[in-house]
């Protein structure tokens, strides 16, 4: 399976032109689109959101992953595996968080060797990156790649999660780049207006028109407003920060 | 083939977990994206938008439909059977003008008695519903589901056709819930404002950017504007009511 | 390989009615969503960006291209083959510059000659140029096809290469329908508010917030701003004209 991270937006021909791509050259192969639109020109928000749904997918499946807002200069396209995924992109930043939660041994960073006859300067995704990502599925990568020298595409100085809103969804809920699991069991999110917000199982646990934070299905505290739009209601965009307040310190 | 019905929105992770089931549950069976934005929070209007749909696809496929307000509250998950078609999703009025037109005989609901190992408290349609219905589009279901008793799901007190609006499309025409051939052959629709509207048969038969309704491509009553968009020009929205108006009496 | 290319907007049940044709009647030949937004109502618009993605696709595909403001009268279905490659849809001419830049003797516009048992008045997308698309997909067209009269769907008033935006990106860029490789290099495109907008190879190349012009990842000359949104920043709009100024005479 191959699956498709990109800040492409949903409209227009960029997601086409890749899929074109893996049809050909990994014919047979399923391809899912997860995100299309991931935070626009940020890597490093992406990257929290990626590795966020990773790890919902089977060992084997193969990230096709571009938010690449420095396509054309000097970043390197990188091949990373991490817990027996691939994951094929700009080494930006990316794959960093992934990276960083691999079991111990089971990540690498690998550097894209192999260039096609026609490189455009703006579209990686579809020259470079769709070919390869065919390749890591159908077992024919290996001469494509090469080790990369020690920390090349890392980003030590990154946080392990990350306080902020990564991704607003459909209905209005506002996803962190915080994972649940790592938060105490009471904890409270500040929000950007000073706002503290108590964690639920569900929204129908608070009033309507309320706010709160639960554990959403990938694993993320995300900040909703039962029966309501928490963006729209709170003011909440993608970037902004949170902050986590100790719930055993309810007036901090 | 599996068709999919969720109010998810056009973007994010949703469709793609989904699919990323299928793909894993019944490979090779076709998956297509019918409607991503269902009204959203609306089991009744998508209800209706779901019937006028679901006859255009040949017996044996299967709707995978999520319009599910409810989700982790107590409304029971369903797979339902009519006209040899089958509709697996929230038990909550979604499938109920499916079932009332339904062939004597040829419409039934089971309740979903299987649990996955993990269920989320917001995605069913990712935990519960897609691997329901990934079983019976491979025909692995029975085991999954049990007769529900008597009038589960069901809403009794619903019209065989809705008043009102249920989807504004993309050109911004306004589809209603009413079967155009359920309609007086001059049969007029007044809409909120108080303008009636005649029934055409192109949107050609009428001056440009003036209103018309016509049986659109599935058989919907559908309010436009010739060379227009009905729902600015007209201030149409989802979920307005509109109301049949006797042909025999122009001046009503 | 089947490529669709539609005015129809990205949500919406009408491109999952077209792919369960497809599903149906071209059983596993992939399905690529190119544009689902291509300038609406505007078949001139079309063609050209149609034209500008088509050449990047395999002798062989099958384009079912739908931009039909006339659905329902006279204008004629047809089935273009432009080296190599056949395009499915309303003779209005939005296969003119596909058949303009064929090789000699490479382009013929044939009639559909068949008709469904059921043809809606607003669909034809569905009822016909689907089953004919799926019908040149596999093999089986010849008998739904016969020559067309020398002309039909043919604008010979139309330009080889059109200086209007014919699309705005998810980032802002815009695309005109002149192909860079048709222009002096060093020509700078005029914007209707008079600005003169210079080339680069990339983005980079220009300070922040600057506009440039640069040949996209298929050919086309594209208006952008670095860092920034060019439709946004410039008021650039698709339909808008773009003037060519001789490099040479930069006080033109």
């Amino acid at each position: 399976m191959i699956v498709l991270f990109t800040d492409f937006g949903p409209s227009g021909p960029y997601i086409g032109q890749m899929k074109a791509v893996l049809a050909r050259e990994a014919p047979g192969v399923p391809v899912i689109d997860l995100f299309a639109d991931a935070p626009a020109f940020d890597p490093m928000l992406s990257a929290y959101l990626l590795a966020a749904y990773a790890p919902w997918f089977a060992a084997g499946t193969v990230f096709l992953a571009v938010v690449d807002p420095g396509v054309g200069t000097t970043r390197p396209p990188v091949a990373v595996e991490a817990d027996g995924r691939w994951f094929v992109g700009p080494g930006n930043g990316l794959f960093e968080p992934v990276l960083r939660r691999a079991g111990a041994g089971q990540g690498r960073v690998m550097e894209i060797a192999w260039r096609p006859p026609a490189l455009s300067a703006s579209f990686h995704g579809r020259d470079l990156f769709a070919p390869v990502a065919a390749a890591l599925a159908t077992g024919r990568a290996a001469p494509l790649l090469r080790a990369a020298p020690e920390g090349v595409s890392r980003c030590p100085g990154w946080p392990d999660d990350l306080a902020r809103i990564v991704y607003i969804d459909g209905y209005g809920n506002a996803m962190t780049g915080l994972r649940a699991a790592m938060l105490p069991r009471d904890a409270r999110l500040r929000l950007p207006d000073g706002r503290e917000v108590r964690r639920s199982h569900t929204f129908g646990s608070v009033p309507k028109g309320e706010p709160l934070w639960y554990e959403n299905s990938t694993g993320l505290a995300e900040v909703a407003v039962n029966q309501g739009a928490a963006a729209k209601d709170l003011k909440l965009k993608t970037g902004d920060p949170v902050w986590v307040a100790d719930g055993g310190d309810p007036g901090a």
